[in-house]
């Protein structure tokens, strides 16, 4: 093998990495360019193109023929010729992530029954699968000589514990239609997990640790010796932390009382009964929500800055003030949870994601909080360092006792194209 | 005063107690008699009429004209009459427990405003609050020279604090259509907090604890210095803790799959949209989900007779060993989850309710769980002897070090007596 591309398709996002790999040993891929392009739901979409080398220029611009997720990935493969002298036909890999996985516990070559498949599952998660098949599709047309592999979200819970992933209701319903708890963020937990054990020099089957993901999409995962026995999101990405946009954990019948017709509270009176629709449903608890809902923006760090992060909100406190309490609430809530659910046994809670990378303020609040629970204490010197540094995991907490905080970079392109590697030299897809 | 009648109706039930009061001081009521109307939808209704005196024989019978709460409240009166010579004139206030309060923080007397206020919260809780609205309509006609006075679940957790009690939605339709967590159980809790403070003899106010009820419906609540800071159930009871035919927490989007009429995964294909009315939903996550749509039946102990209760399940384990671990995860989560939120200054643990009282596997299971939290290890000896004691607090903790484990025998219709004479000692009614 020699260069794999590994793409990644968020709801009005396409990021994309192409590494370069040793077809002899297994050593690291190494990153040749990054490329992302944004607001495609919002045109006209941003594109920028960074190749890693550091006396190469990176480039910007606003495109306006991106109308969606195939024609900006088509964008994209443009540029790498125009931009890098990169024939396509030197992509042998395309690695593709999945969000929702259905039952798929591993990586899959995308052939016809496969694609299938895959396209069954953009039925059950339509706002976080379309985008990626779509460039599934858009790829397998303009890549005809590299191998497609299907990543997916899910395959990191495949071991949830069944008591966990039960849903309390009808069982014969629940086979039928698969519904329990999936979870996601599983390549970002596998990236985080292999990265605090090298950290720790410990084998990550002997790691125990509750790390978070926390981004406009958010989520946090117990993990007992290398496997998740835990995670706060469920069927779908909806149920847990809120994100920048997503409502997070909310009674099951909250929809129905946001949409009724009666003006003021709910009716349960017929002549106003409104029937909900899912897509609507999705639409409000998912992209409606969360952060934005409350403060009017999805950007986190203005959030902080306009919050009184010293005490929780009063009834005259800003929405700011509100939304970072809030969310420090519900990541505590589950801290303390999964802490119990691994007995105690923690080697580390571990921050990523956007937010959990970059906020300081935020991993100072929830390091002060769970002190309780032997967590060492924030060293505020190292906290305010971590963003201008390029470990790819950074311990915050103040050297002595105490389990460890870390802050980990995760990277999820990185992590399939690793995968991809280690697959191809098992001689998986020979 | 020297009569008070204390009404508690469920979804399908009617529990009423009569207590004696001294018209002179504040000493608690001394209970006359209870009655109990159960399968009030599920005809014959069974009824029992149990007077306090040990030497006087209890009446169990079934009676064919009890179809609804309202003539089970009238059979009850009734049967006052005829089996212990009481005259409806002696009862001065009539004491009624609304799951549902709304806005109210404090108890109110029924009279034409309140009453219509009352009755628009059955619009925003039917399945709560309906058999309790009618029960009042005809206790106002059958005793109109007493007293009605409302007391609400809610109002217990009337300090949430803001950044726990809000939904991470829209807050415009947050206020206008009152969407937050409420939280329900609170005349429970408000019994619980009283008789804990009186048994470890401390102030109720500066008491720290996380106390569950845990019966057909279950919740959990922290109580910091005397007052909720956070329970499990929300807008609505759904939310939370699974119950004996309610789902509890489960991913918000998953009414909407269940009910798909795609034959087999959630389609959004507009053709095969299904639109899920509110009714639909609540009687789905409410009275078909829960322990009763794992296993069959809403008989706790049988579940645990059943279970294997040493080892959570494997794919081949039955359906109760299923539901006794989900369950025993569940609670586990909240008080995880709750003892970080007390940032570990707990002062007991307490388990209440039906199955809190009754299920010492329950009770055991937790409570070597917790043990890394701090809490004193069960005692076998004590756990076993606690359903049949008569104390209202037991501890089933082993002597010496470690927060304690206690059991509460809860009695929200003594609650509501004891705070109507309270209230009615301070003048509130006057």
């Amino acid at each position: 093998m020699s260069l794999i591309l590994s793409v990644n398709a968020g709801s009005s996002s396409l990021k994309v990495s192409l590494f370069r790999c040793s077809p002899n040993d297994s050593s690291e891929p190494i990153l040749l360019l990054s490329s992302s392009t944004s607001s495609i739901s919002t045109p006209p979409a941003k594109f920028s193109f960074t190749p890693a080398a550091v006396d190469v220029r990176p480039v910007k611009d606003e495109v306006e023929s991106i109308h969606n997720h195939a024609s900006a990935f088509k964008h994209f493969l443009d540029r790498l010729k125009g931009e890098a002298s990169i024939e396509r036909t030197e992509i042998k890999h395309v690695c593709h992530r999945i969000v929702h996985g259905g039952d798929y516990t591993d990586p899959v070559v995308i052939a016809n029954e496969s694609l299938y498949h895959i396209e069954k599952l953009a039925d059950l998660a339509p706002l976080h699968n379309g985008s990626a098949l779509s460039v599934i599709k858009t790829s397998i047309d303009a890549l005809p000589h590299a191998r497609s592999i299907a990543f997916f979200d899910t395959a990191f819970h495949k071991a949830l514990p069944r008591q966990v992933s039960t849903y309390a209701i009808n069982q014969q319903v629940a086979r039928d239609r698969g519904l329990k708890k999936y979870g996601f963020h599983g390549l970002s937990y596998s990236f985080i997990l292999r990265s605090v054990a090298c950290h720790l020099e410990k084998d990550p089957r002997s790691l125990n640790m509750i790390a978070m993901h926390i981004g406009s999409g958010a989520s946090i995962c117990a993990i007992r010796s290398g496997e998740s026995i835990d995670t706060s999101m469920g069927l779908t990405p909806l149920s847990g932390l809120p994100g920048a946009t997503r409502a997070g954990d909310v009674d099951a019948s909250l929809i129905f009382h946001y949409t009724s017709r009666s003006p003021a509270h709910m009716s349960h009176d017929p002549s106003l009964a409104q029937e909900v629709h899912i897509t609507e449903a999705e639409d409000i608890l998912n992209t409606k929500s969360g952060w934005k809902a409350l403060t009017g923006t999805t950007d986190f760090g203005e959030i902080t800055k306009n919050a009184d992060i010293s005490s929780p909100p009063s009834a005259s406190s800003n929405s700011c003030t509100v939304a970072f309490h809030l969310l420090l609430d519900r990541i505590l809530h589950y801290v303390g949870a999964y802490y119990l659910a691994l007995r105690g046994d923690v080697d580390a809670l571990v921050f990523a994601g956007g937010v959990g990378e970059k906020s300081e303020q935020l991993r100072s609040a929830i390091g002060e909080a769970v002190g309780c629970l032997g967590f060492a204490a924030v060293d505020e010197g190292r906290n305010r360092k971590v963003s201008t540094g390029d470990e790819v995991v950074a311990d915050v907490g103040r050297e002595g006792g105490g389990k460890r905080l870390l802050v980990c970079k995760t990277d999820e392109q990185f992590e399939m194209t690793r995968e991809c590697v280690s697959l191809a030299h098992r001689g998986s897809w020979e």
